[in-house]
């Protein structure tokens, strides 16, 4: 099993370590210390070594902030975490402020003392947020520090090591273009800003840009490290070398040189002192490295990471890659359904079903001949009341069996060599009433809306999503998140800049993956969540049009659940589109199918009446 | 009548007065000097003796900039304006230049020599403006010079005087608040900011914030002026005496001490001296008032005009003149279309179904007992391939003919003391072809879908947007132009900040104004746009839903060409919301129509086939 179902949470740790972090703290002089869920490369998921947060109280959520003062011991999350960093700390060591409302940089300034030193990791922190917390903070007279030793480590004693897992070439036939060129246009965007290097710091850019997966952290194929990537010249990439085989230590020296990550500071260093500006990407590059290069008597300037559009805009070996991941997992979805759909209502439960699925993908990549890598986050699944939280984990004490007449809520995905998947559906165990059946019906329409949107040129993800509401509204009601985010190539399954949501100011350009999930949900009673995975089409013209339009292709492939869609919601072109999904699904999957999976698939795939 | 078709343009005289000019910038030893088409408020419309970029070159257009070096001279417009420019100025002394691709601060960094020093008059450039040009310029060792006295005045021999038109008090039961409470409620915003004071330059402001009206410039009420309101005190209003009659005087003494606008310079010195921040309006208020602050040693900070979001949200005074405001240009409408209707085809052309859409507003007003105080705008009839060019002015050069099978836009508003009306039409001449049905349909939806949105609190102009043109672009169609702008009560037909269109930050709260008017343009054969005004509508449930929602309410009452519409294209919700709408037209002009108007109302507002 790539997922836990562990109760993790231990609030009784806490008082002891915030204790000793205190003693420590008071030897270096500083009233306060902020302990980031951040490592050194800003990833959505960090290794164990670097689950700081964790350890020191108890929070084991994918966001959040603790700042400890020597009387007062703060944790900061956000709207979907409250509930679960109350039950995993203890309440009389720490006090839960919301991230969004009240983030750290708010709190200090109107809570901190004036003239306190509050001490952080300048390698946790990015030099986007250490400007947003100097500005308030030093406005009331109070100090941040950055410290030389990170203060977590200096008391955790079983501390695990740093991941070293083997990294492998992402060879060229599914990559799609070699890391020379890759190299090439990045040196060409660098130069073009007037920079003369810059630091890569997202492994996803290094996996990218140099061809290269590795396993350093859970569900993202990422090695850890760092890239020194000149507008001219050679890079260096700072990769420990006991992560790489002998022919990758081959491929990547012809490439970059190779130097230990440790002697980043020493290089960055050298070229702070002999260049012009050195780029970094205020949102992603750890203060640590402006602060090296300022200390060097250098100059930086800021520079979007390169790779980061370029990775974002697949090309047609990757977009062949998603087709037949997709097509893949597609048959393990069908035969998971398939099961489900045959299983008494109240004999399987969330985590029996989270297992079920996995083997139904591990299964379905060993008898196609493409192994499943790892899955692509912790698989959400919430029967009846569960489903109604967003980002949900069941774990042993949660888990809940799939009961009669309940709808349930599963999110799952896949990394295979090919491609990464992120699929959601929604079905109802037993029978469904005509609430669930008009909310589940709304949010397909929503989905239906973006899957057949037409859009100029020039059209950013934050004018879409309000298609995708438009049938909740009328009849007020929304969902709290956004529609769709990024989706990476063998990579991260959350990958910027593009997105779907209100915030969504990236332009949306050919060949960039996309998740189409709108939702709804009840709290206390149902969740309902469609997702399928979309590409950007090229720009084709209409026939009588004046202007070529993009659209979109959809990935995904599996069934909705035909006994939640109220047919009469639907406009006729909606009914088209859902039958000729349907079609697709059937026609694609079938020849891969068992005959009793291919049986229910020709029964949930049939014509709406 | 309150537009003129005069052909304007006189380029001749262009060569002798840059000419002067040159030499009035030697004698103060500047390489160059700026001639924005802008007075010291920042309007749309200014008076005769701010149209000095008019005077200077023969460019009329309502927004653009010159430079002149000694060597050359540009004239900036925005892409409306390029045939309009290029005819009305004389190419051997000027060159056109795209005032949006390659606005002054950019073609002055990429064109000018460095060490040169180019002149402005601080008071016809915001703030905003300066730091956009400063940034650019001074990195290339330019140097940008206010000037004490404008350059243009010192050399226009027989410059019109500003004008002094009479200001009067606009009443509480057409304003719907006092001036003490919106000027009470002004001084907290600034008192919150953590300001002492704030100087208004927009004479909307004040005319909202005094409940006054004046006639100092073209379609919009305005008196132009000054205030500085205090977060605690007195304000002192910068309006000259001439203009008030002693009513309007005595009014006015009661809410602040009345000074004479040349005493501003002095009096804001005054202030700096002894307050703290000042605060001022950085993308309206003059680089000029910075300056004074600056140069008295004073402090300035950025805060928002502190009228603009309360002038924006209509109180239910407001609302309801609105709503009567329309039902009366309602009735003009229906007296101008029917009347048109009537006319033989090639027998009316754009100049004098201008004059009779005034003169039916003019009449109507006066037998409704509620005067038409002005145009709201210089109304927009454009003919055939003239409707195509969206911000069309007929002159008797361009005039032309409404033919037989062509379409007729007609975009135009009315100044009323309770209203301020904006409504676009187009109606076909003869019959219509296809193309023509199936793409006033298409706007006609995109409309529909605007007036039957319901959408939650907190959703901005900007997420709107899309709706309006989703039709078009599932036949590969779209417009150039936002879909929505904010409208004054009895003040500006153009008004900020709410808008619907891809910019359109600003939320949109409940009694705000705005058009909704998508169209469609086919370059050299017709024009397209479709115009109602619509409210947003309080938060209110709908059944079975969660969270209440906003609507729009349509203030609008006119018609739409029932034989431009291709009902197959339309959805029954469509249908039924046209038909309604017509109904409720009819139902609210007939009774004060004469009998022909009536008989025309009632077959052009017939359900649909």
């Amino acid at each position: 099993m790539f997922q836990s179902f562990d109760v993790t949470a231990d609030p009784s740790q806490g008082i002891a370590r915030v204790g000793k972090l205190r003693d420590a703290m008071a030897k270096s002089g500083l009233d306060g210390y902020l302990v980031p869920r951040a490592d050194e490369h800003q990833g959505e998921y960090v290794a164990p070594s670097s689950e700081r947060l964790a350890w020191l109280t108890g929070f084991t959520g994918s966001a959040g902030a603790a700042l400890i003062l020597n009387d007062r011991a703060v944790l900061f999350v956000d709207g979907r975490y409250t509930l679960q960093a109350a039950e995993q700390t203890d309440p009389s060591v720490f006090t839960v402020e919301s991230l969004i409302d009240n983030p750290p940089r708010q709190w200090i300034a109107e809570n901190a003392r004036e003239g306190s030193r509050i001490g952080f990791d300048p390698w946790l922190h990015t030099i986007a947020e250490l400007r947003a917390l100097r500005g308030k903070a030093e406005a009331r007279g109070i100090e941040l520090v950055p410290v030389a030793e990170n203060m977590i480590d200096s008391i955790w004693e079983d501390r695990p090591s740093p991941p070293l897992a083997q990294a492998r070439i992402h060879p060229k036939d599914r990559a799609g273009e070699l890391a020379t060129s890759k190299l090439e246009r990045m040196a060409k965007t660098i130069s073009e800003a007037g920079a003369d290097c810059t630091v890569l710091t997202d492994p996803s850019s290094i996996a990218w840009a140099f061809n290269i997966r590795g396993q350093d952290v859970p569900h993202t194929p990422l090695a850890l490290g760092f890239a020194l990537v000149p507008a001219t010249g050679r890079p260096a990439l700072f990769l420990d070398r006991r992560k790489l085989d002998r022919e990758t230590e081959a491929y990547l020296t012809q490439l970059a040189d190779l130097k230990a990550p440790s002697s980043l500071e020493t290089e960055l260093s050298a070229w702070a002192g002999t260049s012009g500006a050195i780029g970094l990407d205020a949102s992603l590059a750890a203060e640590k490295l402006r602060l090296v290069v300022k200390e060097a008597g250098g100059r930086t300037t800021d520079l979007d990471d390169p790779a980061r559009l370029p990775r974002a805009i697949k090309n047609p070996t990757e977009l062949e890659g998603a087709r037949s991941a997709h097509r893949r997992d597609g048959v393990a979805m069908a035969r998971f359904l398939a099961w489900l759909d045959r299983q008494e209502p109240g004999t399987v439960d969330e985590i029996s079903a989270v297992q079920k699925l996995e083997a139904c993908r591990s299964e379905t990549g060993e008898s196609l001949q493409m192994p499943l890598r790892d899955i692509s986050f912790d698989t959400i699944s919430g029967a009846g009341p569960n489903g109604a939280i967003i980002h949900y984990r069941v774990t042993t004490r949660t888990n809940r069996m799939l009961r009669a007449n309940e709808l349930y809520l599963v999110d799952s995905g896949a990394q295979y060599d090919d491609g990464t998947t992120d699929i959601t559906r929604t079905i109802i165990i037993g029978r469904a009433n005509n609430d669930m059946r008009d909310r589940y019906t709304r949010v397909l329409k929503g989905l239906i809306a973006l899957s057949t949107m037409r859009f100029p040129k020039g059209t950013r993800g934050m004018d879409l999503d309000p298609f995708a509401r438009h049938a909740l509204w009328q009849a007020g009601l929304d969902y709290a998140h956004g529609t769709g985010h990024g989706v990476g190539s063998y990579l991260a399954v959350h990958e910027g800049p593009q997105r779907i949501a209100r915030t969504g100011t990236q332009v949306l350009e050919a060949g960039m993956i996309l998740s189409n999930e709108p939702g709804y949900y009840k709290p206390g009673s149902y969740g309902i969540r469609l997702e399928n995975l979309i590409v950007v089409e090229p720009e084709s013209a209409i026939p009588g049009g004046d202007i070529e339009m993009h659209g979109f292709e959809t990935l995904t492939l599996c069934p909705f659940d035909r006994r939640l869609i109220d047919a009469d919601l639907l406009s006729p072109e909606e009914r088209s589109w859902i039958d000729a999904y349907h079609a697709r699904v059937r026609e694609t999957l079938a020849p891969q199918l068992d005959g009793e999976t291919r049986a229910w698939l020709e029964e949930a795939t049939a014509p709406l009446p």
